[in-house]
């Protein structure tokens, strides 16, 4: 599971790493009660945005601020039975680390004020919910357009 | 200044515009307490992303789910003795159709918890904090890489 998903993001995929990470999106939605493509077609997006050299799962785009890259962490899942024992954690880091080789200096997610444990993750990762140290809570606003 | 500003997120700019985009963007971090580069260098540095017609107020990236994009907009900003006369708003509508025009379903937002004017903006326009309808608020996260 972790195999396959590190590969996603890393770019290294075959098609069981494709086929592993579209069941896993899949899981994700149906596990939040979110709508959800069915895995096959999930499957064959991914295939298309990896040919396009779209990073997904980890997004990059150029900076304005300096000539740098920023990263915004999309989807982070683990399987409910294999949680508690570091594979999101590991996820997190093999992010970090390839968002900082392709040239990224700064990184955002979002998560919800419930979960807890993904809070802990961030955090224990060096991310911080606030406006500078000790300043007001960042909140992300979203809408279907 | 809207006018500069509506130009840079539609791509139909000129020197002048991006002069200005350049200093609002140095203005707003000066006012807020943050770190910036001079309006020079983020003028150079705008030139370069429209080049590479890369958008970089408001962000178009491919979506997973379906052959859509997402867009987030990462600078939002109103000059001091200009606010409370509905350029905040003009601008966001603009943006919004721009991005729909450009193939985009869904739109992301990160502002403070202490800045009311921003979220009554935000919410005026259809974006939610929550979610889903009711569901938790969700938590941006961020660091350096």
């Amino acid at each position: 599971m972790t195999r396959g998903a590190v590969e996603l993001v890393t770019g290294r995929t075959d098609d069981g790493a494709v086929a592993v990470a579209a069941r896993l999106l899949h899981d994700f939605n149906v596990e939040y009660g979110e709508p959800t493509p069915p895995p096959r077609e999930l499957a064959e997006r991914l295939v298309e945005l990896i040919a396009g050299d779209h990073v997904t799962v980890l997004r990059l785009q150029p900076s304005l601020w300096s000539r740098t890259r920023e990263a915004y962490l999309a989807e982070l899942y683990v399987v409910p039975d294999r949680r508690g024992r570091g594979h999101g954690r590991e996820l997190l880091s093999e992010c970090l680390q390839v968002a900082r080789a392709r040239g990224a200096t700064y990184a955002l997610v979002v998560t919800s004020e419930q979960d807890r444990s993904a809070q802990r993750l961030y955090e224990a990762a060096g991310f911080r919910r606030t406006e500078g140290e000790g300043g007001p809570v960042m909140l992300a606003y979203e809408r279907d357009l």
